[in-house]
């Protein structure tokens, strides 16, 4: 492990915690598959729905584990994140739910929906300038100790990751019961929580299931490091349409779960996200953002890149403006 | 009963029998909820999302049981369906799983992904000329008789009122589990399989629930029969952008159980149908046609006409061509 990493701190225990508080909160998403959607790929493709999750994305899991689990007087002052959108909303209505005041830090050119949204689910909004080169740690951390709130990092905490892992639980069932007990799970990869969450839960749950996280292309950071050994980063953080897995670098906690357990990354062309866009609308009848369909599309137009007869996808999320949603159709 | 109807021949014990033949086959759809459509019809709206059933809507309940209880001779032979779309492509993908033969009698300005889809599931597809008058049924009713096929017909069938009843069966759970235990249904209704089958399902399992037909203007017969008390019809058959919920009349079968069971219809526009696909894209990140979506429609722009701290509503279908989507889109 090198210096960048720190040891694993979040384990199978955590993720069955956070399924706990999660129960009857968080949606048990389907596990959708297609005839049409196999053919295409040549292999059986299940599609984990995580686009209909409360908010529109699998964030609320990791939003909720972490609202939940805080002491009610940090509670009561209020917690902070910062997030290009969906992390946002997970927060946002996590604490809304709670009676918890919620600070985002969103990237100023963040789609109009998902800062729409945040504020909707009654959250502070801050802005920053990303392609200013503002560091929305910084702008996060300093508003953080200024008001006492609680800082929810996006991926980079042990509670967040445990919530995204319990969409790996259901995974595990869920393959089990459509008869799959070995393939790739291609998911959506920005910093990682939620490819190490649910590495961690198939590891404990599903042994012949194996996370294979998914990039566009020129923002393939975890696919560079799991293929050095070593974090690696992106050259820029802007010029994706995938704006939701747009991170600098896989995070210091989750990049040494991947490395362990993770198969090599597949990056993915902006116009591949936009075609599993339109095939998810067509085919399974789910609204995904190009973020949230990199996996389908590796899936789809990536198959020599995947081993097995079968393949499951996480759809991570649905937040997407109707203008980009037209393009996708567009392209039918 | 006026002379144009039967006696009820269908009953719980025929749903309970055909949710046994669908375990496992059909998807268990979820029961979907958004904290801004609820805001936006001033109660909690619960979405039974059949659209993400297999095929793309409810009939493929209907249409896999009435396959799986045809005896292996005539399974054989094969079957034969008249359709706008959806219970075509539900008949077909049931007999492609039986390994039947089907032939499909399709109106030829059906949308053309319908047509396609239900080519692809393996269907030898007729078509009819719906604008120039040609009756479908009698289309249907030749050729089986020719080819010795047996007719599955879309509603006034009691196997497949009972495959469409265990939809209702799931609300019933789905409702409680949500802690709703009185509230309006509102389904989407051409011949009334779906809401006759939901209406005997809740009867039994859930008696605070009732179920509302839902029509478009000017394609309002059920709305206007359960008025009237005796079957009326449609001037028209075509002329609607709902084309899966558009039929002459109630049906014979169909009928007496809405006269029993259901509360009055509602009708909305086709304005009010594009701006509920609109919804459903922008809060539930789910894929509904036009004619699946008129009774979110009725929960969300005809409000006064519900009544009830809660609403339900069964969004039918996602069988809607990209053009019509974008177009549903645009009023956004």
């Amino acid at each position: 492990m090198n210096d960048q990493t720190k040891p694993e701190i979040v384990g199978i225990d955590d993720i069955r915690a956070a399924a706990g508080r999660l129960a009857g909160v968080a949606r048990v998403t389907p596990l959708l598959e297609s005839p049409f959607l196999n053919d295409l790929a040549g292999r059986r493709v299940l599609v984990k729905a995580e686009c209909l999750q409360r908010t529109g994305s699998f964030k609320f899991r990791g939003g909720w584990s972490a609202l939940s689990a805080l002491a009610p007087e940090a509670r009561e002052r209020g917690v902070i994140a910062y997030s290009s959108g969906n992390h946002a909303q997970g927060v946002a209505h996590a604490a809304q739910l709670h009676g918890a005041p919620a600070v985002i830090v969103m990237p100023k050119d963040a789609p109009a929906l998902k800062l729409a949204n945040t504020r909707a689910f009654g959250a502070e909004v801050v802005t920053y300038d990303r392609a200013g080169g503002e560091s929305r740690e910084k702008v996060g951390e300093a508003i953080a100790k200024e008001r006492g709130l609680t800082l929810i990092r996006p991926y980079d905490e042990p509670l967040v990751i445990a919530g995204q892992g319990t969409c790996g639980l259901e995974i595990a069932r869920q393959a089990r019961k459509a008869g799959v007990e070995t393939a790739d799970v291609l998911v959506c990869c920005g910093g990682g929580g939620l490819s190490a969450g649910i590495a961690l839960a198939l590891e404990a749950e599903a042994p012949g299931l194996r996370v294979r996280p998914c990039e566009p292309e020129g923002f393939d950071d975890t696919a560079r490091s799991l293929a050095s050994g070593r974090i690696e980063r992106n050259p820029s953080e802007t010029g994706s349409i995938c704006d939701a897995i747009v991170t600098p670098s896989p995070g210091a906690l989750t990049f040494p779960i991947l490395k362990r357990l993770a198969g090599p990354g597949i990056a993915v062309s902006d116009a591949e996200a936009l075609g599993a866009v339109a095939q998810a609308f067509l085919r399974l009848k789910i609204v995904v953002e190009p973020g949230g369909a990199v996996a389908l599309a590796a899936a789809l137009f990536r198959k020599d890149a995947v081993e097995g007869d079968a393949v499951i996808c996480v759809t991570t999320g649905g937040n997407v403006d109707p203008q980009m949603f037209i393009r996708a159709l567009e392209t039918l």
